[in-house]
């Protein structure tokens, strides 16, 4: 199967630590690489990792608190300096375009490529992307201001053709895309073989989201129902939850129960607060509510196989 | 005496690497710290170093290039975050207040102490902060941009007070910064004893000149003649002379050159071309005109005794 790796380039929040970048991520599908939130040093982080820069044209912006954009300027600027052509999308919440334009204008003058800003309803669940392979969905999350998260699926795939009955019928290529689609095969001699005996079953449709800063918002579980993989923030411990509450973030148990209500498969928790210096605390108090969960972790990669 | 330290936190040139961060020092002279350029991750880069964020009053960017500035931003809003009163300067050639107004009022709205922005004019040698103990002078500088490097000078020191002489008069406390200010001592017996056989010589004032980015300028020799210490940039090997000139940069001989032409006393050669692996290239080839060159290295101190 292709890859489908989440890429974590930093978890931490508002204050960056020694241990911790600023919120950044990459999801790559395939050989597309879609980048998540873009804090301050995250073109440093990119490469440090194995993502390569030419394949990421789509950045997705969760809200405006410089902890999760302060890295866009410095990452546009060097792919142009990389000589990039390709546009280069950004999809966040308003208003970012007027917030850069000047900057670009300023800065980035000699840009070879197009950045192209769309800006996101926060308020709704919409598809807000999409291509032949995936789609991607925002979240409405609840936060100090307009924040969303993000759902990335794979479309359903096309069954895989099985060797054996190609070879078997000797089916000439010409027509086995037609097959992966759904038809029948007539032999030469008039013999229908159906499709259920030349294919086999399609891979499954993986899925991915994204969901940071926010307070636990269970309104949202039929979205991420069923998910493979849910990245949840969970900023404090639960013995700070009436300070979670306050700034509009999560603790670990509620990132936990989120997980759980939504039957997701697998938990990354993340977005620590720079007063952990061993999450190790939000980690057991994530597991005793959902047993797979996992800390986020600068230069990790998680893939749903 | 006092420490006068330079800790480098980026020696990069435009594309950051691996091994190198985007432009930024600070300078350290007794309890007073000096930030020279801020390029993205210079906060991080502070994280790690011994540097204190609350130690930082005053700002000096050279130019507005994205890689000598792109970290201000992240770094005034950590700052803020982290409760910071006292108020903040920063020296630039225009418009970077312009530039970034907007995005501390969209950002840092909430911000606990104020930014002052001073514009430089780069065209000129001029002293653009004084304090008790240091002056800053402005360096014009060539490059594509306007741009100017700095020279921080310690002001003429106060002699020392003689212990043993103290002692033997028993010259009482209050009258003994008189004496440091150059007073003679008239003993109780009316016996006058001279300043000179009181004190004993002053520390010497001490000198760093930040010269990046810029062509050789050696009609600046007598601005940094003598000096203790130059940090310029030799952001290609004498082989590239011909890109480094197209791009308003200098070669490393060029660098040394202008440190030998003006009897400087040590050399930090910087801002590295992303194209070297290994710096030693550059610095065998500043070697051969300046003996007494160093290669910046992020994390590293460089102390004037």
């Amino acid at each position: 199967m292709e890859p489908f790796e989440v890429h974590i380039l930093g978890c931490g929040s508002a204050l960056p630590t020694t241990r911790h970048n600023a919120s950044a991520q990459v999801l790559r599908i395939g050989n597309k690489q879609y980048m998540i939130d873009c804090g301050e040093g995250a073109q440093l982080q990119l490469r440090k990792s194995h993502v390569h820069f030419a394949f990421i044209n789509n950045i997705f912006i969760s809200h405006l608190h410089g902890d999760h954009c302060f890295g866009l300027l410095g990452l546009i600027s060097t792919f142009g300096l990389l000589g990039r052509t390709a546009p280069l999308h950004i999809y966040s919440p308003e208003p970012l375009e007027s917030l850069m334009s000047p900057l670009l204008n300023y800065f980035c003058k000699e840009l070879t490529y197009k950045v192209i800003f769309h800006s996101i309803d926060t308020s709704k669940q919409s598809i807000i992307y999409e291509d032949k392979s995936i789609t991607v969905e925002s979240i409405p999350q609840k936060h100090r201001i307009p924040c969303c998260g993000f759902l990335f699926r794979e479309k359903p795939k096309k069954p895989h053709l099985r060797g054996d009955m190609m070879e078997y019928y000797k089916i000439p290529l010409y027509l086995r895309q037609s097959i992966k689609e759904g038809d029948d095969y007539i032999t030469p001699t008039g013999e229908l073989i159906p499709n259920r005996l030349l294919t086999s079953k399609a891979d499954p449709s993986r899925s991915y989201a994204y969901c940071s800063d926010t307070l636990p918002c269970p309104q949202n579980r039929s979205i991420i129902e069923g998910i493979d993989l849910l990245y949840h923030e969970a900023t404090f411990a639960n013995s700070e939850k009436t300070r979670a509450a306050a700034t509009f973030h999560s603790t670990a148990g509620e990132a936990a129960r989120i997980a759980s209500d939504a039957n997701v498969k697998k938990l990354i928790i993340g977005h620590f607060s720079s007063r952990y210096t061993d999450e190790n605390i939000l980690l057991n108090e994530a597991k005793e509510l959902f047993r797979n969960t996992v800390l986020a972790e600068e230069g990790k990669v998680y893939n749903i196989e």
